[in-house]
């Protein structure tokens, strides 16, 4: 039997090009059974007509088609679908008869539960969308990236890309990392280390997955990030949240007889202030004296805006107590996937074990396409370029929620790519961020962030790492509004 | 201060352009500590001839720097090291003093020591490497993917590629696994079905940690897969090995009171035998009766000998007890990192929130460009060609061990891309493998399969995944010749 030409259309405000369309369209209707092996495809002209394409399209679509078993052509007589084509097996219908496995008693829910649910996915669709932590096209180099990724598809990196590295890391990345970027934290350390992740989040995870132990305590700042909370939610982990003043997290106010402290002393999350290195100095001596381990939250130190950054704890750490996470997502694209842990060697060795079972390790063409970007200095003039924007964006930022009468919770923060901001007493920023999302703008609400959710409705964060500088005045004059309104009710 | 010619060198042996070399070598200079913000570099005259190169070369590699804010050019005078450029901040030595931190008291080495440690990273290195699951270059259609990629990286697809999808999968892959791939398993299921995963080994250890509960335990094949078996070790579970036979899983055997049985139904890994479709039956009329979860491992389903494959687990699975684990890494490369689960829409919900406080998401660029691998046919076509070399290999596989008088465990395997062999009485194979791997050899020993070591001693695993045909005779007549040696002693 043969397939009419009716059966095929083409999408032209599809962005694929139609020779693309064709292939799709038929691999499609093949998997799915609708054309059959032996069946005969309609002749290029009769369907080109009936398409109203080239000839040539449809022959080239045909061609591939054939080099790639789906059709087999015979001399004169025209195309067919192949009869060597794998397709669906016939097993009658999957759908659950009764009595259907009984899955709720044998799920505890304690993911989904520990899991932050906030999160906007259609962001994009808001005009004056003040989230944190996505990619800003006007920011990325795309071409460079794009550049170092094709590097990495030539026959010479076949090996790096396509292989099974067991729980290795890609050892140019580790040598760029430890050659180029570890240096402006003043850290100096070997391969033997550092430990490549999939991003700060898995090597947060990571981390705790080592740390942990049954009966353990451990502090984490308050406000802090909600990321670090899920983990140790999900992992019935005893949390003693510490407040933390403008200076961030206060040593003196460290419980006694904790195993670890996790802290963002860069750029605390979310109130963006730096600890001075006093600080760093006096919780460094009492991780020594009191036997708790550090583990130090790098994120966006390249987004530095007062001089240059201070060293990370990790290097003025003489005990080597401090556990250090880095990521590469924030200043290349979050969708990279990309992170670090740099720590004592004993604790890397069974950091990587427990990577090699959860996942092997970051894809290779990953890794080897961020060597070229680091080893070629693309890295440096993105991170540089996102900081002159994100200088000027904060600006903006500061002068309009200045001019709106917004106020700041930490006013002397200078850094991150965010601001930390506090309601008028009896407002509620969960209510806040519902009323600006008919309004086209998104901000981020504060009780993710703390460890008592009633705590944070009083806070709110705006983060500008995704919005255009000229847009900023506008979305903020409308935060300012929609507070005004709620004031008066 | 200037620097001298002398300070820069060339490697003509290296694949690298001598402009990238050239580019790389001032970044890592600077980056060191060894060029200063301010020096002054040779004209492109003089480091042209210093290192015999066009001089437009070395213009060139400037000129790069200085977009890229490692180099200005100041008219007339020439190149200088940036001011603005971000160097290493001083911070003293950071190695350890003493004091050092007390980490072994700290580290229980849990995951260290269930990890399997016999693999040989420089397989590459030997001429005779039957090792497991590695990428043959011959076989990978390394164009086709690098056209993917590309595709991927072209401005249209930049959101799907560098966004923080949360814990979301890209739905274009999602949409083409359950149009093209799960339909040849007889398997229809709908993307709150599906969840994608950093390979098959990301897989297993998501759906372990998801199901493992203190107290209960859990049935897994013996021999079976290391890495499961390393998973469940380090979570402690309670785990019961079930003897396979030549059918693979006995369902008679397994024994009461389990939360959940692991299987590679399709494949037995090592084994290779295949399940037959009764005792698939049996398994799942089981499940239901006893209520215990089905893990099913359906890894190298495309790599089936004996006719069509038969359907999977999950694909007659009427309660919906069984949780179906994929991967692409063995029909695409093993570097790729990419498999799925599917399941109940309630395990999957829980098992996403798991994978997005692990890792988020695998990379958006590795997502989209498989989807292109795969909506364009070069996904098919590539396990179609591994297809054929498998079956000639496995050919050849089966006389050179016939011939050589090697003792197959399981006569009526066919299928994976391995062969499971058994020794003489009295013979060790990790020695085997260490005296071959003196002569060019290498093979598996069978310890790590078996839950009691002491029964792996007398069984080992021959892959041909990354061996030429040509080469697989004399690899073969070499482990004869060992361990005919290994008798006579």
């Amino acid at each position: 039997m043969s397939i009419p030409p009716d059966a095929f259309f083409l999408d032209r405000t599809d962005g694929l090009s139609l020779q693309v369309q064709l292939r799709r369209q038929i691999i499609a209707a093949v998997t799915a059974g609708r054309f059959r092996p032996g069946e005969k495809l309609p002749s290029t002209r009769a369907l080109a007509d009936h398409l109203g394409v080239a000839r040539v399209t449809v022959a080239q679509a045909f061609a591939e088609l054939v080099s790639t078993d789906y059709l087999a052509s015979r001399d004169r007589s025209g195309h067919y679908i192949s009869e060597t084509v794998e397709h669906r097996i016939e097993a009658g219908p999957t759908s659950p008869t009764a009595p259907g496995f009984d899955w709720d008693s044998r799920l505890d829910g304690r993911f989904a539960q520990a899991r932050r649910s906030d999160r906007t996915r259609d962001w994009r669709r808001y005009a004056y969308a003040f989230v944190y932590g996505q990619a800003d096209p006007e920011l990325v180099d795309h071409a460079a990236w794009r550049d170092c990724a094709m590097r990495t598809l030539g026959r010479r990196e076949f090996d790096a890309v396509t292989g099974d590295l067991y729980d290795a890391d890609d050892p140019e990345l580790t040598d760029h990392l430890a050659r180029q970027i570890l240096p402006r934290r003043g850290i100096s350390a070997g391969p033997g280390e550092i430990l490549l992740t999939m991003g700060a989040q898995n090597a947060l995870w990571l981390v705790a997955q080592v740390l942990l132990r049954p009966g353990a305590s451990y502090a984490i700042e308050d406000p802090g990030y909600p990321g670090l909370r899920e983990i140790l939610a999900a992992s019935h982990a005893r949390v003693l949240p510490v407040p933390v003043d403008a200076q961030g997290l206060p040593p003196s106010a460290i419980p006694p007889g904790i195993a670890a402290v996790f802290t963002t002393a860069s750029h605390q999350c979310p109130t963006n202030s730096t600890m001075p290195l006093p600080r760093r100095k006096e919780l460094l001596a009492q991780a020594q004296a009191r036997g708790f381990v550090v583990v130090e939250d790098d994120y966006e130190f390249e987004m530095s805006f007062a001089g240059a950054p201070s060293p990370a704890l990790k290097a003025i750490d003489r005990a080597g107590a401090v556990i250090y996470v880095g990521s590469f997502s924030k200043s290349v694209f979050p969708g990279l996937r990309l992170g670090y842990v740099v720590a004592d060697p004993r604790f890397i060795t069974e950091a990587r074990a427990l990577r090699g079972m959860m996942l092997r390790h970051p894809p290779g063409h990953m890794q080897r396409t961020l060597a070229h970007f680091l080893s070629l200095g693309h890295y440096d003039a993105q991170a540089n370029r996102m900081r002159r924007a994100y200088a000027r964006r904060r600006a903006v930022m500061a002068q309009a929620i200045a001019e709106a009468g917004l106020q700041p919770a930490a006013p002397n923060a200078n850094g991150g790519s965010s601001f930390w901001l506090t309601l008028p007493p009896g407002l509620d920023s969960g209510r806040l961020a519902e009323l600006l999302k008919t309004r086209d703008v998104l901000i981020e609400p504060g009780r993710p962030f703390h460890a008592d959710p009633r705590d944070g409705g009083g806070f709110y964060r705006l983060a500008y790492s995704s919005i255009a500088a000229e847009r900023i005045p506008e979305g903020i004059r409308r935060i300012a509004d929609a507070i005004r309104e709620m004031q008066a009710q």
